[in-house]
């Protein structure tokens, strides 16, 4: 089955539809998302592979998606650290905070000294609404991202590409290649720049809100949350 | 490892917790003990047994439960249907009904013919915070549940007992003995009662708060939200 990729815009008004007309709350489908996450990341790296997960978190909603995982992965046996330099005040981003605090998830400061003491990185940075330019401090942690041998998982984007175009011509994340890509609900049009392995999660879109925003819904096994992609079943 | 129990009042206290100083939504909590609800049926009941599930439905949040559950079925390829007879006008239940509304998931008004064309049936009328009498118009629907030779999975609680001292004496629900049951959290007292397959699932509590009420948070495999207890593992 051929994938069609969902861009920013049609992204964006997904997920406003979602929480509208859908009536998810975002609770909800950061849950479910986070879940997806860390379902990837247990099948791409299982716990003999090494415990230690460093997990990037943004401002935004993709950042919530990765304090979902970072939660997860906590019981299934993982032992996440979490970075987390710009913390909006919103009250969900708190709570999500807060669970991983009573589960003694360190939060670190260091970035960099974690990315030495760490098995893989989740890069929960940016998502589909990002654009434009990287703020501090991020540029320095997705050079070190793109640079690390440590392989790292990309939550819906690798963090600094532009949602429609991949990957920035020159600067920030010029080379930033993921080893694996989680797209959430459907693939962003910067797949066809990603050449790691790919997996779509989010197993809560409804069949006729698939056919309303012309994307497919992929054939997900059992009761996964995710389902691995290869290259040439997304259609560009 | 032996697990302890939580009595209806610890139970209620420890969800009273999560939801404040633990800070999860109830939004969260319901979406991942449906998830662990249709994880059960998934396992208990491969859709190859057969694609039909009947929902049965209370009001309060054990009904939550079975509309998330109803939900990830669906997903998971199963022909959910529910029977939701008493619905009260909170936004949360409301918004539930509507997602499964929009994967066309049919409510059915006939428990009693809908029962006829199932292949398994979710008991998620009454929780952990049930006690006294059952109410119009579930009576008869315990008493359906009993004597169906449909496998019935109860979510937390077979409807009708009494959270810690089992099944009534005599009158409704005094014959009903579930296939299944699924305690959420922890199991409770009246497990002692009970003789089919037994799951535990809501893999989302701390160790620190399964020590501060006494209970034993279950060695769940891998990336599952359930896992199977045998009988012996059950400290009375």
């Amino acid at each position: 089955m051929a994938l069609k990729t969902l861009s920013a815009k049609a992204a964006a008004a997904l997920d406003r539809e979602l929480m509208s007309t859908g009536a998810f709350s975002i609770d909800q489908l950061m849950e479910l998302a986070g879940l997806s996450v860390s379902q990837a990341v247990a099948r791409v790296h299982p716990t003999k592979q090494g415990r230690r997960v460093l997990v990037a978190v943004g401002p935004g909603n993709n950042g919530g998606d990765g304090l979902v995982a970072a939660r997860h992965l906590f019981h299934y046996g993982y032992q996440p650290a979490i970075y987390y330099p710009k913390r909006p005040k919103n009250d969900l981003y708190q709570r999500l905070v807060k669970q991983c605090e009573d589960l003694e998830i360190p939060f670190v400061d260091d970035f960099f000294a974690a990315l030495k003491s760490t098995d893989h990185v989740v890069d929960a940075i940016f998502g589909f609404s990002f654009s434009g330019e990287v703020r501090e401090p991020f540029p320095a942690v997705i050079n070190a991202m793109a640079e690390t041998k440590v392989p790292v998982t990309s939550v819906d984007a690798p963090s600094s590409w532009d949602i429609n175009e991949g990957p920035p011509k020159s600067g920030v994340g010029s080379n930033f290649h993921p080893n694996v890509l989680v797209s959430l609900t459907a693939p962003k049009p910067l797949v066809k720049y990603f050449k790691g392995r790919h997996f779509v999660g989010g197993r809560f879109v409804a069949p006729s809100i698939a056919k309303k925003y012309d994307f497919d819904v992929p054939k997900y096994e059992g009761i996964d949350q995710v389902v691995e992609i290869t290259d040439n079943q997304v259609k560009i």
